[in-house]
């Protein structure tokens, strides 16, 4: 038997190995929650949320107030009944990050109880896959040298954060181009374009022949009539990150056509609603990739086990614990450069 | 490790305990395949195979044939790396209920080698089901003779079968509701009346005080707009099962707003296609129920655990093994009456 004994929250503070900018938001650092669960025999499983306010709306100094309110509910359910879990947690739409942690942890829990590593809990899809890294906003000249110096330690997708300056982003892609011939190129400006923008951008790169694999959520995350046009006028594929948090948005996006690829992350989503929208995607033929917010290694490993364990992914973009400072790696399986194995 | 190292599919003949009689098919008995699976440390998974040649076009005299194929897939994978095998088993399009069945050996397997119950692997939201029981096509009289049996030993649904005669089927269901006050009524009409036809229908039981709980299948497997049509202009919740039958018929009904309930059942979809019709169904707050086919205890379990896991349906049309003629009962659970205990 594995019922919930105890339930408990840890505030962490993480710097960055420098300042991350990304589109009208620059961050230092992230303070998370890590969230462990205990069970009867002993097992204990680990989360962590690392919230966003500017994605989420949520705040973490909200999240330690949560914890009594988490333990009444998990104590004294089994581990095993996991769903009982995922439709409790699906209640708590102020803190997605910390219903993504509580449920993780659960899995956790529930694999240290069986030996059933959480991936294979998931299904077992895959044995390795691969991340991108990411340029966060910088001058040109430097997110060249950024960019450079990812794709000579090994990594063949770049994340390039644009969004803030339509004529400097277009010089820094032909810059990146430049000095990274054959690598895959994840473009995200962050919700920091108009429609017309987008587009703009979209066709400057096009005509000097530079191909992006996945132009990320060009526009305001509620302006969905908006994606769509980015979606039709551009000959990028068009992701949805900031406009696809929970399910419903993403049938939302589906009824409409609205776009090419989900960006999932169990940050905006927790476990449960990512399942579903795996499996709404994967039924509309709508690509998938998978990112994060900024987690450390423990929070990367919820998106690892649930990337080789659903294989729904056609890009990984899970570096934040590669850019913030740790004593330790804590995830449950094996980083080699860019590859994640199980 | 679980290691797949042989596949046996054994033929099975069952008897109904009297011809079952629904709209424009009479049937005997069926014909299934049992399914076992093979781990290297000795597990056993096992799964069936109830098939429709009306619902899924499937012939079962083919499915002795694919015995080698699927052991070729499968022999070397790893059961719990069980998502592999339900994307190979995804192409068997031509034989779903094979599909079924090998999917949940699979799950079986793996539930022996870890002693995890697969309904704990599916998420545990349950403890126990209620089943509801069917009344066949036959005489006004004997069929309220059939529902007041059903009703006096305990089972609070009960699901009716309509289709072949409009006007006697209100009669059928006067007499009914004479008799078994209280009771909760799924009606399934089998595609079996015009879309004008089932409205007539529906008023004329509502005009009379009969309430019921879902409309199954009033039209055509292909005729959504008649689904619709018959939603938008009945007083009672319609469903779709002939109509659905995998995750994409699902999406379709869902964009077309064409019906209340979706009637899941894994000889049609299998669990990876059933899977993902939780979720859309959850997301589109579209109710569900689960039925079943000709299904022995062995194939009825594989629903049983589905629906005690996913906890996902209001309704359990579960009782074909309460009708077919078995040396012994071989289900994972325990039946009691109409209860289905984990």
């Amino acid at each position: 038997m594995g019922k919930i004994v105890d339930v408990k929250f840890i505030v962490k503070e993480y710097t960055y190995e420098k300042p991350f900018h990304i589109a009208n938001s620059i961050a230092a650092g992230s303070t998370n929650v890590e969230v462990q669960v205990f069970v009867e025999n002993g097992a204990i499983g680990y989360g962590e949320a690392a919230p966003s306010y500017r994605v989420n709306g949520e705040r973490v100094e909200t999240f330690p107030t949560l914890e009594a309110f988490v333990k009444e509910q998990l104590v004294g359910v089994d581990v095993r009944n996991y769903r009982r879990i995922f439709d409790i947690m699906d209640g708590l739409r102020s803190a997605s990050s910390v219903k993504a942690a509580v449920q993780f942890a659960v899995l956790d829990a529930f694999s240290v109880e069986t030996g059933v590593p959480v991936y294979q809990l998931f299904g077992g899809a895959k044995d390795e896959i691969e991340t991108d890294k990411t340029v966060g906003i910088d001058t040109v000249e430097n997110m060249a040298t950024e960019a450079r110096k990812i794709f000579e330690s090994g990594f063949k997708t770049i994340k390039i954060k644009v969004g803030e300056d339509l004529k400097k982003d277009i010089q820094v892609m032909e810059a990146i181009a430049e000095v990274t011939r054959g690598a895959n190129y994840i473009v995200d400006a962050n919700t920091g374009y108009t429609p017309k923008e987008a587009i703009y951008f979209a066709k400057a790169l096009y005509s000097r022949g530079i191909d992006i694999s996945v132009f990320e959520q060009p526009v305001k995350a509620e302006d969905i009539e908006g994606l769509k046009f980015v979606r039709y006028n551009s000959p990028f594929p068009v992701a949805a990150d900031e406009s696809a948090r929970t399910r419903y948005d993403v049938l939302r996006l589906i009824k409409h056509d609205a776009v090419d690829f989900v960006n999932i992350k169990l940050m905006k989503s927790g476990i449960s609603d990512a399942l579903a929208i795996v499996e709404m995607a994967n039924t509309a033929k709508i690509q998938l990739m998978i990112g994060c917010m900024s987690e450390s290694s423990v929070g990367i490993n919820q998106s690892v086990q649930f990337a080789l364990g659903t294989g729904a992914f056609v890009f990984h973009d899970l570096d934040s614990h590669l850019m913030l400072l740790e004593d330790s790696f804590r995830g449950k399986f094996v980083q080699k450069g860019p590859r994640m194995l199980a």
